[in-house]
């Protein structure tokens, strides 16, 4: 089995070496990651923007994995792979992160890591965006390691639909389980307060806070993170809202 | 009626001065626009980077309008008015474009256009997105423009549901009349091929072409837009594949 591995946190993230070595269980892995952190670039390409493809030497604790480093976004890495390395056959499978912090409820439309999945899915090639509700550097990956095969086996011996990817999330510490969620309903408030730069300016740096709209509701990915279980949804990249059309 | 703009072609683009003058129809117009272009930026969000809103002086054609730029992306765009401008009061809609080009079809998960209205949509407001399959900087908006307040009143005289907002794509010249769509399934494909830049260095420049998987399936935005027909398809931010669920 092929297997394209990208994130966005960049090459050397923790949580993109953790996915590398076990990915290495199912077959070979190919890494295309950005060369700097791109949270937050949800969809974003390079419009007019040249990118540069680099391979580089594969460190020991992955040895056999090939490993590219490109100057674009989570998105244009899958792009680039699938249009170069991987032009006269597709890779079986994408795996993106693990990400350094929650994908769940509506962080999914603003996420580098499913963002790369979202590409995957509109190219036919199944897909799967792992997280862990842990932006730290050194987060802790050991608790949802043992899940990471398991869970790609299952989803892989289910029958492929175009444009459908999934999406982990993991709780910080002990698992209890997995549980098929859906995602929550919610939005970020409190998200720009005006500061000071040094010269005096008024700028705005990104913070906030997440509402969650239902919390009692018990089939969604934020219910289960909160009370010790992986989110296991399932997405599209049909955004079209057929209750609203029909 | 307060109505907020933004749009990804940046401060200045022909089709965000031709929708500001026909929304100053509506009420009061607060345009908060990127500095430069932003094209295929998604629903990108600046993580960590510090960003700068200026107040511009109002041209006379728009006089009336309340005009600011900053350096992020459409969706910081959003966020920012949100949480400044209208921090004690949500815009009552948020409009966005006139986008140079086609957000049909799988385009809407790249679209910073569209990016805009998913913000829009999580925080519980009236969102919609205009663009024009037209990429010139001088493109045609004439046809179009006698669309643009009509249909806006109908979208609001229905119910508003949550984490909803509206994507309407316009074909180039004559227009036939609006249809309601559902997204085109397809894929972009020829997206990157090596060049050389002067240094003689390998780059990929993004390009391709759109791969229709369902040509003749007539209730998609697609086969609107290439019969004569402006398209119009309700966009929810709940991504869930419900299917693949049950």
């Amino acid at each position: 089995m092929n297997i394209l591995i990208t994130n966005d946190d960049g090459w050397g993230a923790k949580g993109l070496l953790c996915l590398i070595r076990n990915m290495q269980q199912l077959g070979h892995v190919t890494v295309i990651a950005p060369d700097k952190a791109q949270s937050g670039q949800s969809n974003a390409i390079s419009v007019g923007i040249p990118l540069y493809m680099t391979k580089l030497p594969t460190p020991q604790e992955i040895a056999g994995a090939d490993i590219y480093l490109t100057d674009g976004t989570p998105s244009d890495c899958i792009k680039l792979a699938v249009n170069t390395i991987f032009k006269d056959h597709l890779p079986d499978l994408v795996v993106s992160g693990i990400n350094h912090g929650s994908n769940a409820a509506v962080n999914v439309i603003y996420s580098g890591t499913m963002g790369a999945c979202f590409v995957a899915a509109e190219q036919g090639i199944p897909a799967i965006g792992f997280s862990l509700c842990d932006h730290d550097l050194d987060a802790d990956f050991s608790y949802l390691e043992p899940y990471i095969i398991p869970l790609t086996k299952q989803l892989l011996s289910r029958q492929h639909t175009y444009g459908i990817c999934y999406n982990i999330n993991a709780p910080m510490g002990e698992i209890k389980g997995v549980k098929w969620t859906r995602q929550c309903k919610g939005n970020w408030e409190n998200e720009f307060f005006p500061q000071t730069d040094s010269q005096g300016n008024t700028i705005y740096v990104l913070t906030g806070n997440f509402h969650n709209h239902e919390p009692e509701a018990e089939d969604t990915d934020e219910w289960a993170l909160s009370h010790g279980y992986i989110s296991l949804t399932p997405q599209s990249i049909d955004m079209t809202c057929y209750a609203a059309l029909r």
